[in-house]
């Protein structure tokens, strides 16, 4: 009994070790590392949902983000890292350091080895992280030139946000639409949640969920009509799932522009979007168990996010992040519309319109003894950031505080990622090595 | 030969899935998460020495350090929790969260089982963490009480820093000195590096390198006669090795300081100090492989520390650290020399005087085109310090702006900490789990 059980442990070790997945899924979260891994895991558990599924992965690396030129990595030269494993300058994609090489990316292996090819992102399609998957450009600008490589790649599912300067005219390389030429070159090119919905297997997709960025996921309720990641996610599967396998990169990328703003709940919630898509994987891996990799990584830190800070002690909130209603952007909007209404009836919108706001989306209040009392300083500096028309930004930097979040920079930093894997091959993922080292590891299976 | 070779690598995976390790080295950085393994990773790189061996294990885990009460643990529970497996409230030292049950340690498992045990610290060996090994107090600020417990724990091998309050009349347990009972008790004291060096296996040992804690390993050109934590374990090796295995404990205590003044080359010469011992540690496992489990964690992350902060841009300047040639403390004796200096001779110890000091000790350039040039903002700060008589907390604010460094806290975080592991069981160290696991981890090999 004792042997049989040894032997298939060791079997189990081996397929483990060395086994080839048909189906492979790359997750990266745009801006996230440990910290804002660490902050949407805190919330999801103070919520009563539990672990997140991208932390709970049997295996665990430490990703080193380093670009050619600098320790701190911008999205360009990270992407062309993680698709294609040469280290680049910032701002290039799938260009090599010199600048003279065009370099192949796991998605376009996967592809020639006959695999299907699907790349979502819940920004722009275009935008940095996806184009390291399909594009060869020297800037990660030249949004209309990645969108003629988007189509030129041939890729069967691009899904998510809008292509960004779809119609870019100051383009030397112009020739049209980029819509219209996907739907030349033979895309079927949908624009929102029905015509993705209505979508069958075959024939290659352009589908975008909205204009632009889609919304925030803490945002969602607003705009109940757009498609979310997981949306996107599990119509990939639908699409691509044939005898050969697929290759799919599923971006987070919106976790980056919260960490840019130093904006905590919306940072999370980005993170959530991203671990609800990764389920839908997780579903798919459980009906194909031996035959799926899941990898889930960012491209770097962003913000310097922490959890604590100088006045937090011992105590941290992550729980009242729960209490924001909605991004700074959505906020914005709101601000926006009710100091119109406030015109429109001949008055003037007041500090004291705004803490009604303030208390109905950031649940701030302005006298008793609740938690969230906002008082002294920190309503000062309300009133100081209301004055100059930017509200939004002591909205953040109270509920920071509030929840005892830290941040450093309104910009990347050097921290490394985690990555984290599940499935076949997954244990290759643990341990220490550089971003390009996902692109070697990913090319070597597929 | 493919059959062959299968077979091979299947019997290797079986053997890392489910060795037993003889010899088992627990390292602990206090204070050290993944920003202060990372600062001095890049810093380590930067001087041409490569990569530390402490990230380069093959297994990467990541670690949840909340307490019983707190998302944030303070050294006491945290050292509870990794030493013997169950939560507890901040302050409390292998006492169960209701208050009600001593816990049994894994160097105490260790040691029922057969095996000698080490503990070993480069702060006072009744503090926090080295305390969780052996004491069952309620408060760990009973120093003399704790160290009762060090010589009731028959350990066979106690080194580094001295014990603090070893005369502790106000305890209501006093019954003399600790190191007078230790001795009693069977021990052997020696308290310096000819006596540390001149010891010989058998019988059990309490070794202190110095009074209070080790010097900074920054600093240690200044007290080349006290050993280092290297030492420390190199001699314990010595003393511990046996035919039934040994369990070791070696804690870089002070990487918690340097965090807690935010600090940011201090802190990481701390690191680079574990990362010797580990390297000792190292050497008798390639002497000993598949019978040596080394496993690296942190207790907590201190100070909120980033690699990129609101000025850095994406350049980070990690190899300037080096420019810093003492820890604060240091600095701090120095410029009271110097102002005694400037005393006996009738002079006032003026701006430009200190001025010089921190040019000899930070490489701070105050004219020129240097990138160390200190000027306008940067220089006001340093003066403003100056004329409080707390020149050294200006001097590390400019040393980490110059470096890139961003810190949110004065405290610790809730931030996770890296848990990398080496040789025999290693692999059950990756993935994520609480710092309870560790302990139930370790207990499940020892």
């Amino acid at each position: 009994m004792k042997k049989i059980l040894f032997l298939m442990l060791m079997l189990l070790a081996a397929v483990s070790l060395y086994g080839k997945p048909k189906y492979v899924f790359l997750f990266i979260g745009d801006g996230m590392a440990m910290p804002q891994r660490m902050v949407a895991e805190d919330f999801s558990r103070s919520t009563g949902k539990g672990c997140l599924e991208i932390n709970n992965f049997p295996y665990h690396g430490t990703t080193r983000t380093k670009s050619a030129g600098d320790l701190i990595t911008d999205s360009a030269a990270a992407a062309t890292a993680i698709a294609c494993g040469e280290k680049t300058k910032n701002g290039r994609l799938g260009i090599s350091a010199d600048g003279k090489r065009k370099l192949e990316s796991v998605a376009k292996v996967a592809k020639r080895n006959g695999k299907k090819v699907g790349i979502i992102t819940s920004v722009t399609i275009n935008h940095a992280t996806p184009g390291g998957f399909y594009a060869n450009r020297m800037s990660r600008g030249e949004y209309y030139e990645i969108g003629l490589d988007l189509i030129a790649s041939g890729f069967d599912y691009f899904g998510g946000g809008a292509v960004a300067k779809p119609d870019d005219k100051k383009s030397p390389l112009y020739r049209g639409n980029i819509y219209t030429l996907a739907q030349k070159a033979g895309y079927t090119v949908v624009s929102d949640r029905a015509g993705l919905m209505a979508l069958k297997p075959g024939g290659k997709v352009l589908a975008r969920g909205t204009d632009g960025y889609l919304p925030g996921y803490i945002d969602r309720k607003y705009y109940p009509e757009v498609p979310t990641l997981a949306d996107f996610t599990a119509k990939g599967i639908e699409l691509l799932d044939n005898p050969n396998g697929f290759f799919m990169m599923v971006e987070s990328g919106a976790i980056d522009l919260a960490g840019h703003a130093n904006e905590a709940a919306t940072n999370l919630f980005e993170v959530l979007a991203l671990d609800e898509a990764v389920k839908v994987a997780l579903k798919f891996a459980e009906k194909h168990p031996d035959e799926t990799l899941i990898v889930v990584t960012g491209d770097h830190e962003t913000g310097g996010m922490t959890m604590g800070f100088a006045g937090s002690g011992y105590t941290m909130h992550v729980e009242r992040l729960a209490l924001q209603k909605c991004s700074l952007g959505q906020f914005k909007t709101f601000m926006k519309n009710a100091k119109k209404e406030a015109e429109k009836s001949g008055k003037s919108f007041t500090f004291d319109d705004a803490k009604k706001l303030l208390n109905q989306y950031f649940s701030f209040e302005f006298s008793g003894n609740s938690p969230m009392r906002v008082s002294g300083a920190d309503e000062e500096l309300l009133k100081s950031y209301f004055q100059q028309g930017k509200l939004e930004v002591g909205a953040r930097i109270v509920m920071s505080r509030k929840a005892g979040i830290g941040w450093t920079s309104g910009g990347h930093t050097a921290m490394p990622v985690s990555t984290t894997s599940y499935g076949a091959g997954a244990k290759m993922f643990t341990g220490f090595y550089e971003n390009t080292d996902i692109a070697k590891k990913l090319k070597s299976v597929l």
